[in-house]
């Protein structure tokens, strides 16, 4: 059986660990501190690789980004890596195979395989935190398109609203459907709001409202929270409205930091009274934090 | 080679010829009007299929509406259809193999096998009729779904304007990037509009102008006209954007009525521009009028 050396890039943390072809952790995940230096940052990769090598069969990255069509290069800026990310050739660092898949696609995967959707060959995975990610599996195929970057649903425009997305452009699902966009949600209606007048963030400016406040409002069955809430709620609904007749999944499985707000059976019930597909099923994911790793070496051993 | 007798169903004509299995006409279409009457349909159905059946290996049907996952029935309704139309089970029609296939799907098969899409594993057709209708190729397969009903991409939600789509929904992509869409936008701009006041049709009521109208308004340079068609050019663009931020295709192919009044390269920019993948390249159909009866023929090929 295949052994893979698994490396998630994170922002703020790296963690490795060894992974079997069947999506077993063969050792514990070690973290470290993700160099801010793209010098420091390659040489941590190949101390970790260095120290596997000899052991394993290959190496399986799960970073953000978007990936090249050949998995070994992130083609796209990557604004919480160090500069220069971009340029490293991964296939490079290994005299093993060395494979490189975006994190999003490779917690889909992991869900697929070992996760909350496994066994189901038209599934996505949506991934809700401070952004919005996606990861489609289409008749038991991860969906990458033409250069590796499909699945960008965060970027669907769903709204005429105008808000401006982190990206720059209008309307984004992600700046309303995500952790941040609860917070822009959490300021646009506060404003000129008579429940905003009477909430327990009356004395606060809107625009310092967070999503914790939001989410702790609710929890304090505040009124203005409530209403926010559902307005991101339904924000949320349309884009899996979209991406459910689009793709007439059987699943769609929510990851990710707001997941856990979330109630799985009303949001479902929500998006089948509005697609003209078969019912989906919408569940939280399975995979665990590490989803990402496991993706990406199960992507990997498949691969090589 | 395989012969194969393809069958078009559409609300007004049915069209049936025989196709080998690279694409090519064995013999001339022909068109009888489509009965009004589920046992007059069913019919001319056996007619057809007996009159070739010695002859062929199998029966490709294109029609419009949902298929079963295994392409024997029609499930959804069938507005433009006679009543039972979803009772047909087609395999019981011929004594060799019988297919059906939904006719975006199969259009977008045919420019994928034999037309403006040749060669391109990741690529997707919209239909811009009176319907908006679409076909997704993903690694070189029909996205289908769990239950056959995939692709429905009319019905992505991509404004907020509040329109109400014929399916009665709200804000479907179909209410405003259809043939319709037009006359809608046309009828919506027209109230309370300067534009209008001095248009040449500003002696109609705003609900009587047609799609017909705008597209001859173009072409005598009205300013109101002009307006009209900006709009529904950026509500087309705005779901063109969306299906290229997720799937990444190599191309989106455009067939339809509305097709002829578009200038892709224009849509082409537009729509690049504001992507987060690798540009995608925008196309009109080269599969003709009979691209449905071509994609199922080829598709019921694959299959049997």
């Amino acid at each position: 059986m295949k052994k893979i050396l698994a490396i998630d890039v994170g922002g703020t943390k790296l963690v490795h660990a060894l992974i079997n072809e069947q999506g077993d952790f063969l050792t514990t995940p070690e973290k470290v501190l993700t160099p801010k230096n793209i010098e420091e940052l390659k040489k941590t990769f190949e101390n970790i690789i260095n120290k596997y090598e000899n052991d394993i069969d290959l190496t399986a990255f799960a970073t953000a980004g978007a990936i090249n069509i050949t998995n070994t290069k992130v083609e796209s800026s990557t604004p919480n890596m160090p500069d220069g990310y971009n340029s490293i050739d991964f296939a490079k660092l290994s005299k093993k195979p060395v494979y490189v898949e975006n994190d999003a696609n490779a917690a889909a995967w992991a869900e697929y395989k070992v996760g909350a959707a496994k066994g189901e060959d038209n599934t996505i995975t949506v991934t809700l935190g401070t952004g919005v990610g996606g990861g489609f599996i289409v008749n038991g195929k991860l969906l990458r398109g033409k250069s590796g970057r499909g699945g960008e649903v965060g970027s669907m425009k769903t709204a005429t609203r105008g808000r401006i997305c982190t990206c720059r452009r209008k309307d984004c699902w992600e700046s309303y459907a995500s952790g941040s966009g609860l917070k822009f949600t959490a300021e646009e209606t506060a404003i000129n709001c008579e429940t905003f007048k009477s909430s327990i963030y009356k004395d606060k400016r809107p625009k310092d409202i967070t999503t914790y406040d939001i989410i702790n409002g609710i929890k304090m069955n505040d009124e203005y929270s409530l209403k926010v809430f559902n307005i991101w709620k339904n924000d949320l609904i349309k884009g899996l409205i979209n991406i459910t007749n689009i793709f007439d999944p059987e699943s769609i499985i929510i990851s990710g930091g707001m997941g856990e707000f979330i109630d799985t059976e009303e949001i479902e019930k929500a998006v089948n009274s509005e697609t003209v597909v078969a019912p989906v099923k919408i569940k939280l994911a399975k995979a665990g934090n590490y989803s990402g790793m496991i993706g990406a070496a199960l992507l990997a051993a498949e691969k090589y």
